[in-house]
């Protein structure tokens, strides 16, 4: 196994470590300000104490040091990654995020980006293919074997959330007709075997998949068996073009270790382990929360603010826009409101509430459709289901927001207009909430982006023109 | 391997078929109300459809009928559970989300459920436990021999937030002074080798761990060698009070399949596997999910109009609080809107945009705090980032917002305040946006829980007030 430390928790303990070294050096470098020739004692300092920070540096997984760099300040990452081995550069490149290798790659010369690269398996060097300059692209294909560059390509052309691209190309491969003794003498000349081994591929002379063979159970049998005798028939297999959710779901059903990719005529390409499927969960849960909170794309905890700036104006512009729309409707009611000022201390509650009920059922309609579980018949239920919840809904708050506004301003027909426009919002939210994402889906679109924004958006507007109107015809038209 | 389709994607297939199956009993069952024994027809059709049903359930492999059975309504669930073997209850039991388990559990009578845990390990009993009627795990308890039983009273004591609620029993352990041969003779004499078993753990005569043996290793290792030659001594290894979140950052980080859980002396107790790992990281961030929209817990599907209002209510309680809130602050300045109506109309964009962006920096820093990437020194810096990014949001935001009030109302005494409002609600948001995550850290509370809702009433009320105030001081007041 690695060399790392056998405590996860001591990972915080290492950036500690780290920060503080780093900390030190820079106070003995600014203590020194009267020394004759302080370019000479800096360089000194700064080689004694890179070296404690060096050898700290060393002794921590690829992994380990990713999570280090994240955590730092642009200048201290940068002298950081100055610090780490040349050799172990490809693997940490791999392990930061998107916004971080970036960061990383931007301070690297070509040759020190070819070299990096040198270490890498043909499926790592695709993950970062798209980061690096194009330059470099050329020298690292040089630099590979015939076959090599094919499967970089290969792995270069399928899209981010493909199959494709969390394969990899490190399968052993065995024939139906041999015995487990064959294949275990076969193995034992290896010197090692690529990591989430647990099974070999059985393929015939044109690498078609014909079968799994699970090492443990390579382990149990008998040695003068013929593979084709104990090899699993019945799998899972991907194609490189399915959807990366789809096999990070059967690996999650299936408990999956690793799974072999075939092409259309079940030719073996490529397999795919758990490690990258766990990978691919966290970074899409991940993204998926950052859309939700109105991030763009995952942001450098440390980046400028200008950056900062370009990945968060998006979402502020179309909120922007949907205020604007509300801000007219109300606008539109002004007669009203200046006849009877309480309304505009009444509508943002009856809007709020609306677009709240609205984003619970969104919730659970969004992530029934990620599953799959929603079909024609189970639509025409929760529709029913959700209509009934909101009929509920506007009786208990509508009755709650009525009696708040009676006991606020004494007038119990201002009551029964609040009463009214939030049970009207809360069925319109919850008419409204199973729609838009069924639509969305059905129209081919992810209802996870975005769904929440309209929902709110038609609340506010709504929910502002359903209670102002009613005002407006029942209290201060006539 | 197990006996399911080989296609992952054919389980909406299977679904769709099932759902058919169903219907067509249905109509079978009306089309004949003519019939002079209706009872005796019904039971016959019964029969025959239910035994194409259940040919089609019993080839799907657990997790596909748990797929299934979340997809439906009640009444059909119910009809497809009492059609499985019964010898196959435990394991779907297992599969399903918790509020789909209750409502399966409340269908079964006591002997049913015992029938159902007794093809289950320990381990997997201790998941049911907290669903199970007590007497239910009276009778298991008494069922189990008496090592099963210390090993349930176990699993049963940890949090669900614990390594300990992820560990199993299944490991293989081995001494480290015999011969990796002897190693190779012992795991022939096993029918077959636990699910996940990618590596034994070398202990000594009182259990204490002494190293990890990859099975990878075995195979390409000569036999003669001695285990404690070959076993790898660095390795990850948890407690069982550990948080399961770091554990699961460790088999991310890792890339680990399986890991060692030990006591206090070293002892080992169990081990942990991925795929474990990988349910606990979707649940994990399932439930998020869910809390983010505003729903206390996973919600069945299916559920009765009334538990999904329990489920709900919470939030919505929350929220009209909140609400309440922000309107007595407009309330306090009804005699400014009174004598600038317009101000009831832009009021909202000002709110509805500082909640916005107050949202996206909540939502940096609470993905920053839980991978632990924030210490006091990079605090600090976060600080001035995000109060940088506000600041020139405020200035472009806050002049689109003011060119829109003063195109609209023909005021730049209007459009002015606007600006300042938008200014300063969004200062507001950046530095309580920062604030609240890092002191809920602090208290040892979990930030991403109530921090969007708390920095939305804050972004509300706040921004009501300071628009509603600078126009009370700037444009009406005097």
């Amino acid at each position: 196994m690695a060399e790392f430390d056998d405590n996860p928790s001591s990972v915080q303990d290492s950036l500690q470590q780290v920060t503080e070294l780093l900390l030190r050096r820079r106070q003995l470098l600014s203590q020194r300000p009267d020394v004759s020739h302080p370019r000479q004692v800096e360089e000194l300092l700064d080689k004694q104490d890179s070296t404690a920070l060096q050898l700290k540096l060393d002794q921590l997984h690829p992994a380990d040091v990713a999570y280090i760099l994240e955590a730092m300040p642009l200048d201290e990452r940068l002298i950081v990654w100055d610090l780490i081995k040349a050799d172990r550069d490809g693997d940490i490149l791999l392990e930061v995020s998107d916004a971080v290798r970036e960061t990383l790659i931007a301070h690297m010369d070509e040759r020190e980006l070819v070299a990096a690269t040198g270490q890498l398996d043909t499926d790592e060097i695709a993950d970062l293919a798209p980061d690096l300059p194009r330059e470099v692209m050329q020298d690292v294909f040089r630099a590979l074997s015939v076959e090599e560059r094919e499967q970089l390509r290969a792995a270069m052309s399928y899209p981010e959330d493909a199959v494709g691209a969390l394969m990899d190309f490190d399968m052993i491969t065995v024939r139906d007709d041999i015995t487990v003794e064959v294949v275990l003498r076969y193995l034992r000349r290896l010197d090692e075997m690529p990591d989430h081994t647990d099974q070999l591929f059985v393929v015939d002379r044109q690498e078609h998949l014909k079968g799994l063979l699970p090492v443990n159970r390579l382990l149990v049998t008998d040695p003068d068996i013929v593979v084709a005798a104990v090899m699993g028939q019945e799998y899972v297999k991907f194609q490189p073009d399915e959807k990366a959710q789809d096999a990070a779901l059967a690996f999650e059903r299936y408990d999956l270790v690793s799974a072999p990719v075939v092409d259309a005529d079940d030719k073996l390409i490529g397999r795919v382990t758990v490690n990258t499927v766990v990978d691919f969960i966290r970074e899409e849960t991940d993204s998926e929360k950052l859309s939700a909170g109105g991030l763009r794309e995952e942001e450098d905890l440390f980046a400028s603010v200008w950056s900062s700036v370009r990945n968060r104006w998006t979402w502020l512009a179309i909120n922007l826009v949907t205020a604007f729309i509300a801000s007219r409707v109300i606008g539109a009611f002004e007669g009203s409101i200046g006849k009877l000022v309480a309304l505009a201390a009444l509508m943002p509650i009856i809007a709020g509430i609306g677009g709240n009920s609205g984003n619970q059922t969104i919730t659970m309609i969004v992530r029934a459709l990620a599953l799959g579980q929603i079909n024609s018949s189970s639509a025409r239920k929760l529709f029913v289901k959700e209509i009934g919840v909101s009929l509920i809904n506007g009786l208990i708050w509508g009755g709650v927001v009525g009696l708040f506004a009676f006991f606020i301003y004494h007038s119990w027909q201002l009551g029964l207009v609040m009463t009214g426009a939030m049970f009207l919002n809360l069925l319109l939210a919850a008419l409204m909430g199973v729609t838009i994402p069924l639509v969305m889906h059905k129209l081919g679109r992810d209802p996870a982006v975005g769904s929440s924004v309209l929902i709110t958006a038609i609340t506010d507007s709504g929910g502002f023109f359903i209670f102002l109107g009613l005002a407006t015809v029942f209290l201060v038209g006539r």
